[in-house]
């Protein structure tokens, strides 16, 4: 226990551990050490017990919806939980779209609120608000700690719970009060249960179906599309001549040169229908039915066709590793030969800057256990394709919908590995929602490579109006319209800290993306289109 | 009716009135003619109607807590409801900061926010959210439009809702296919209701009470703060010798040469119960008795002495002016002349910039009719001194505490008033929470100066901690300063199209506060700390 030393300090007459001191010890004991925070008043007991746990990395953001995508960001790369800090219920509030997309990442977090001291929020000073009601929506788990005392447990309590597959956030709230009286010590923290097995039945099912004859697919969700699951996934696909496919929205696949290929159900509707039109068989591993993304009128919701089989090997939380295993098993493909990824690049191309250009380059250079942030929007559609062949690296998407997770995914990512060179592939119109992001990544000095794809246009939304089948009107176009006055991202960039460069031909692009991928330090490229 | 044009349309055979159209037609009948908006797919139908509602100013937005804010600050300025568009559940989280404060206003706002179309969201997509949950906190009318029938009916009285005394956020959730599905028309929208007068009781005992000789206060709140119901609060103070005070969070003050003075309860909890130490009684008016903003251990929470009889004339919503006027013909002080403010400008300070010298170069300069939004935060505890004998202008700072408002509001007060100037002082902290305003700023073309004091850290929170009396330690100021790197506003504001310039001395900061003042245009001065 490195907060408290009891005896020693209660020999020098000092302050017995307070309630803030209990939380940062138990979140220490419970292997949580990191904090993305952005702290107020009724936080700053927090605050000062940090000097007590040098351990706790604690990482300021300037704005909590920073922290709350970092800390997404880093529980997809380290598998475990980092914590956050926040400022009552606007505080919050502010870190709520992030958390969504980490709720739908199914990520531990351990979210943690403070709040006014009990006494006082009768009152209802102007920041009081209802904060168990605000984070209900995005919180698996949930509890305001009635007292210091109750600090330490209510913590473990909350760690388990983030922990439990599959991840999820947990928010445990801090009345100003419960932090700053004496507390009891730190609280053991239970390591979370196994993640539990899908019955036997379960895999039985799968494999008669695999071995019927009819075109299957297996579409792979959760842990399913990482490392040695993903093998084992692509074993059974040789064995039973089924297609792997990935969700449109996942949290983290591991692909390139070497590693068996899923294939990303596209975003449009159609074109996720024509993807799996052939199948009569869908066997679901971590994932759920396919879903539309958005509804269109006329359109259906279910992707997978209407006479399509679908069944559940395993669900979100369930074992899907063992599930994986158990089905190869069942089926004798422990030994057989995935299709693996042949190693390729694309020819570097050259001339002028064209979205297909900027994808060629990319997979021309993108190097050996990179991490790529993926929120391009529109302007990325071709990076998967190019990049397929590239060295073995892992490939992280906005899994909620909610624009802004990009920048701060990436912070967290590099937190979490900080030898690796993490890509970003970020929209202008999506940058623009958490911009404060590169902030943090100077001042953490993280090897962040952020490229801005900058159509000066919520190019989606024009896709959409078009497809409306009227001639859009001005007033409709103004407000889809991001430029006038054009954004400049490299003086948003440096102004932040990050060095920046602006590109013109796709050689410069190229130049300047070999250099950031070495630099080790934050950079930005601007790319106009 | 704009939208629609029902027989002309019928004839040519083109579609009947949709549900978004009938939405937007709905809000321009009830007056409501500007929407601060971030849609995204789900809103595109409303977006699409923008052209068959010319009247409606669509204000785009890259960030939702920037629609929000400049809504409330649209609303001070205006005195009506401006709306707003949101994307889902996640669209609208990003707004709930500045609803809060919103709230805390009792502002008027119309706050629409798209959901999936009702058949898709049980399939639970990537975006599928309970959107009611995320907005019962932060909404005092709340409704999910069943059809696209209802949605001019329900725009109707969300309108009401959000107009009935004292303003309130009203949220109205409009489904994708309650958007594009054929409606009926727009709907008539009754105006809302006068606010009630409080009871004769009231304005009697208030008589009593400022008759009886005890010292006396009068806290004024809500709209007692503006125009004539200020001056009438002053005969009444006139006529009684009672004080007139302020809540430190209010959200609009008429002040300066001319207007009686309401002197602003600190934000500093001892030097606030220092302010009231010497009353006996404290009469209401629009305004809750006086709260501490944080609780600390000791100190109590409520700011007027134990002993201090309080006593309401008008709760917040109820009709103030009309009580004020009431209580002046109770006490026969109609035509007490109230004591007024003289005009008086500080001298012209030079050299080093400090913050008084700041203080006094802003009360020297500040242009009639000015609007001032501060959120200055610990850099401008002088301002208000310094500028109370400036031309008569309006003051305007932030309601819920939740930082992150004032670059929005300016935005809104500017859109409100084209032909005022707008002064917006701002904190370096704070102002990153919201910095894509000064876009939207820009895009207007909104005449707004905005201040950045650059201290590089949330001072106030390195106050808080001092206070602890512990010794900090660098890991909690480490997350307290915001410099390393430090934020360089001018690039900032430039990378947004709002023109910026920093200062180094008082003679510089005066001549750019002219320039800028004069200019009507955005632009932005970054005074380092």
């Amino acid at each position: 226990m490195e907060i408290g030393k009891f005896e020693d300090r209660t020999e020098k007459g000092e302050a017995l551990v307070n309630g803030a001191e209990s939380l940062l010890g138990t979140l220490l004991a419970g292997g949580i050490d990191v904090c993305f925070m952005n702290p107020g008043t009724s936080e700053i007991h927090f605050v000062a017990a940090l000097d007590g746990a040098h351990r706790m990395r604690a990482v300021p953001c300037l704005f909590e919806g920073v922290a709350s995508g970092a800390a997404d960001g880093y529980a997809r790369m380290s598998g475990k939980p980092a914590s956050t800090l926040f400022h009552l219920g606007p505080g919050l509030a502010n870190a709520l779209a992030n958390l969504h997309n980490a709720c739908r990442a199914q990520v531990p977090i351990v979210n943690i609120v403070g709040d006014h001291a009990g006494w006082h929020r009768r009152y209802n000073p102007p920041l009081a608000a209802d904060i168990e009601a605000i984070a209900r929506p995005f919180s698996k788990w949930l509890r305001t700690s009635g007292s210091a005392q109750d600090v330490a447990r209510d913590c473990a309590d909350a760690i388990l719970a983030a922990r439990s597959a599959p991840g999820s956030v947990a928010t445990l709230i801090l009345p100003a009060d419960a932090a700053w009286s004496e507390a009891g010590s730190v609280a053991p923290v239970s390591p979370p249960p196994r993640p539990s097995m899908p019955g036997a039945s379960c895999v039985e099912e799968s494999a008669r179906l695999l071995r019927n004859g009819a075109r299957s697919a297996i579409l792979l969700g959760s842990v399913a599309l990482e490392g040695t699951a993903l093998v084992t996934a692509g074993r059974i696909a040789a064995a039973t001549n089924a297609k792997l496919f990935a969700p449109f929205a996942f949290a983290r696949m591991t692909r390139g040169a070497g590693w068996p290929v899923a294939e990303r159900i596209a975003y449009v509707t159609e074109q996720a229908i024509g993807q799996l039109r052939e199948f009569r068989q869908l066997v679901l591993v971590g994932a759920s039915a396919p879903v539309a993304f958005f509804a269109h009128p006329g359109q259906p919701s279910l992707l997978a066709p209407p006479d399509c089989t679908v069944h559940t090997l395993a669900r979100p939380g369930e074992d899907c590793v063992g599930a994986l295993d158990a089905l190869a098993l069942e089926l004798d493909a422990q030994s057989s030969h995935p299709q693996l990824q042949e190693a390729e690049r694309p020819e570097i191309p050259r001339g002028n800057i064209t979205l297909s250009g900027l994808a060629a380059v990319i997979g021309a250079f993108l190097p050996e256990d990179a991490i790529v942030v993926d929120e391009s929007i529109t302007s990325g559609r071709g990076m998967m394709a190019a990049t397929r062949g590239a060295p073995a690296h892992d490939w992280l998407v906005n899994t909620g919908g909610s624009i802004g997770l990009g920048i701060p995914l990436a912070v967290g990512a590099a937190i979490a590995c900080p030898d690796r060179p993490v890509l970003c592939l970020e929209g202008d119109g999506s940058a623009m929602y958490t911009p404060q992001a590169l902030w943090t990544a100077a001042r953490e000095n993280l090897s962040v490579t952020t490229i801005i794809f900058a159509n000066r246009s919520y190019a989606i939304l024009r896709g959409e109006l078009a497809n409306l089948g009227k001639n859009p009107g001005p007033h409709a176009l103004n407000v889809l319209d991001i430029g006038r006055p054009d954004i400049d991202f490299v003086s948003l960039s440096r102004s932040l800290g990050v060095p920046a460069v602006r590109v013109a031909t796709l050689e410069e692009f190229a130049q300047a993306l070999q250099r950031g991928l070495e630099g080790a330090q934050p950079n930005l490229i601007e790319v106009p289109l």
